[in-house]
């Protein structure tokens, strides 16, 4: 081959776009396959003359604005609510939270706290997202996801009494090793392993589970202690391991997965202050660009380009320009009125939502002072059933604890044990007793709480759209097509799906588009 | 029972002093069990009139004189070194690292940077230490101690190619969980588990190995993608599971187990701007009770307290006190000429030491632009098998990254494949070599490696103390009761070895004795 790999990628990138030179370098091994922007290298004059409304304000609209505006082109940011973020959205002292329903909150916790009400975490590996809050200047710190001080509780398991997270993940892994020690032992696996391979296998078993003799599991030093270390004759003693069957029946599986799932493994981050420090730094960036309180009310392609009319001070208002990026959540697309294909119209209303919650509280930190939890995720098999410790301000007075973050209805609209509480009351109430539960006598410390309804709040009603559901691939495939001068983004439309991460890549791929649709044009008029 | 608890505890307490009541709050669950401290609380006054000599400024004895003055002793320290902190040494930009043979480094860091070359990590169960950082105003950040981003490397695995670390732990729990499963199903351990426990265990082991259908590992999201998902029509693949005879013929055990010792698990911390501000904040509460640069060289009981001779600037001096507390390191103890009782003397020789060796070099941080390892710790097989990634400043230009941090010889005197290499020069080779391995081409971005051999270090000499090795008990057991108006103090004296938190606990233990010498004084003079 003679061609050197630029001028092979530039041939590629001629040939099939952006998408198509990224693959190649994936392909090469020149790009790293955790990412996979198409982000095309534009010029800065590139999009000279070019007009494009970009309807949301929410991350993928402000990152389509941001890179269009860096291309040339001269976009415009329709935003419906009076800030920047859509569900990057932090409660603190001052933000009202108003729900589709009439229910209104005014938070009113200490000067420095906040909620990360939508997205919470940054997962190292979405290196897009850590590339623009270092571009934007977003100071970032660790966000602990996992801690093994952090508890798990389950009626069924110790008597109802609630375990410190290590002991439930180590008595667990002991019992495994133990298991699967015995079945090489009694030969079963003979068929499947090689004699060298169940020798090696026993030796890891053993530190796995960390076997006693016998390759019995009897405890381990991993799961902390009950008559702790300390100097002089001092003789720690390990706890007791949990029952195999109760840890079996109680189902902990959530809470011991949880810090594998790709998109929250270590190493996490947070902006420093809230999440939303980084809608504002797009938006402060973005200036006026991005208009406020202006909800898009139709979507039309005409002739020349678009038509995007909108709502501002009770009137309707109405842009024309060359194209349009279309970032609004899925929920809130299929209501626009608009002259999208019939398939696109299909597509917009067929994928469904799932509708996320969350309630926070101003506590003093006892997690920290009483049970060395700093940070990390408790579980419990409750109506609520995780307990979310701040990962901010570590070891000061007071912090938001967030008790409660799941469903409140299942993707069948049957509501979760959560949402079946009738009323806002039942479900804060359900909030304290899951910390009460964990930590008992502490239920009555926690004030001001905060419950975040994603399906209610306005102009965003769900909290992520379901296009990664098997059955929603058409649609998928459908809405990741432009519709005439409109493109869709948003983290639904990209296979990461509920992340800032997948936003950000989604947007990239609508700038790619309309680039693409621009390099198209002068090829024709040439 | 119509004793209160108060009362009960006082009972205690006057029957068996604080160890002994520690123990019943213990049983009473009044303490938590992650420490184990028998400080007394003692009136402001108590220690009025009395003079305690505190032989050495590590942690210990720097507790020791902080305690004791708060209980209103006269202590003073003796520290061999010009500086506090003995194994809680931080090289920056300045530091002169001296070998017992002669080797001087001087570290020429940019400002900012900092290598912990003794203890580095503060678990957030060691709560007296988080206590001290509070009450001294050490402000702490988040110690990354693990990062599945981090990578693994042996020859025989993958073909010598570094791993990400989720992929080797994820692709061990997937074959363990198949396997295991695997004979469950041919009922080999029916006899063992009850039919809904194997059931339940089925269940568990799918989301425990992310198990695809019919309960075989075929990969997983949680290694990571082979291609990344994006937006659009991108499908992402995972990557195909690492061989099982691989992963076992590697054995990377040491990496795979190391989060989950019970001192090394999250949440962790380190002190902002180094470990070294601990002793520093001490030192700087202590003021002219600590005096440097004097080594002790005679320690007596006498008549009527104790005669402590040290070097000060090529003179012999001396002081008498009531009591001493030497918080030397078992090394050095050995040496140092005494009165004691032949059974101190013999605990005091008889106990071996560790020598740990770390391996530091400032760089440009490529492993976070390049690899997204922000902190943690990748593993190899190879003479230097461990990188350790800075959780300081990240996301800055540069930082101080270590590679290699192990023993340079075996219990048995034998040195490893590390400490068998001849010159400084191999070493510092075989530390950039281990970070060529991992990034490829990064090897020639390290610069001024400092190398600290911890059993070179003046007034050190070694590590750790073997101390809870079975056959030691015997002498741990004697060196932790006084030599007549001498107490014992130093991780080494705790069932925390090697910690600052054991270091914690053994000063406690040592002031409390003290005052029950004390009180017991008071009583016969009664």
């Amino acid at each position: 081959m003679s061609i050197t790999r630029r001028a092979f990628l530039h041939r590629v990138a001629r040939a099939g776009g952006a998408a198509a030179m990224f693959s190649a370098m994936q392909a090469l091994g020149l790009a790293p396959a955790a990412e996979a922007s198409t982000l095309p290298d534009l010029p800065a004059d590139f999009g000279k003359g070019r007009k494009v409304v970009v309807v949301g304000g929410g991350i993928a609209g402000l990152v389509t604005a941001y890179e269009l505006r860096k291309a040339g082109f001269a976009p415009i940011v329709l935003e419906a609510a009076k800030r920047p973020g859509g569900r990057n959205w932090s409660a603190r002292n001052g933000t009202r939270v108003e729900f589709t329903d009439g229910i209104v909150q005014d938070c009113s916790w200490d000067e420095g706290h906040y909620m990360n009400m939508g997205p919470a975490r940054i997962p190292s590996i979405h290196r897009n997202l850590l590339g623009y809050c270092e571009e934007l200047g977003v100071a970032l710190e660790v966000e602990i996801n996992t801690s093994r001080s952090t508890f798990m509780q389950a009626d069924v398991l110790n008597g109802g009494k609630p375990v410190e997270q290590r002991r439930v993940i180590h008595d667990t892994r002991g019992y495994i090793a133990e298991l699967l020690s015995k079945a090489i032992d009694r030969h079963t696996l003979d068929d499947v392993l090689t004699a060298q391979d169940r020798e090696r296998l026993r030796a890891f078993l053993k530190g796995f589970g960390d076997l006693s003799e016998g390759n019995i599991y009897t405890g381990t030093e991993r799961g902390g202690f009950a008559v702790a270390r300390g100097a002089g004759p001092v003789q720690e003693k390990y706890h007791k391991p949990l029952s195999l069957s109760e840890l079996l029946a109680a189902d902990l599986s959530k809470g011991e997965f949880y810090e594998e799932h790709i998109d929250w493994q270590a190493t996490m981050f947070q902006p420093v202050g809230g999440m939303d420090r980084i809608p504002y730094a797009f938006a402060k960036s973005l200036g006026e660009i991005v208009k406020y309180g202006a909800p898009v009310t139709e979507i039309r392609n005409t002739s020349k380009g678009v038509r995007v009319s909108y709502g501002e001070n009770g009137a309707t208002r109405t842009i024309d320009a060359d194209f349009c990026v279309c970032a609004m959540p899925a929920s809130i697309l299929k209501d626009v009125k608009s002259n999208f294909a019939p398939a696109t119209k299909a597509a917009a209303t067929a994928i469904p939502m799932t509708s996320l919650y969350k309630v926070g509280w101003q506590a003093p930190r006892f997690w920290e002072k009483e049970s060395n939890i700093y940070g990390g995720i408790s579980f419990l098999k409750q109506p609520v059933d995780l307990v979310w410790y701040p990962s901010d301000r570590l070891f000061s007075k007071s912090g938001i604890v967030i008790a409660g973050f799941n469903l409140e209805y299942l993707p069948n609209g049957q509501p979760t044990e959560f949402g079946a509480l009738a009323s806002t009351e039942a479900r804060i109430a359900a909030s304290r007793m899951a910390v009460e539960k964990l930590h008992p006598g502490h239920g009555k410390d926690l004030t001001k709480p905060i419950y975040i309804s994603w399906a209610r709040v306005p102009y965003i009603q769900g909290a992520t759209a379901m296009t990664t559901l098997p059955e929603m691939l058409g649609y998928y495939t459908q809405l990741n097509k432009a519709d005439g001068q409109v493109w869709f983004a948003g983290d639904w439309l990209s296979r990461i799906v509920g992340w800032q991460e997948g936003a950000i890549l989604s947007a990239h791929r609508a700038v790619a588009g309309i680039a693409e649709r621009v390099r198209a044009e002068g090829l024709k008029a040439a």
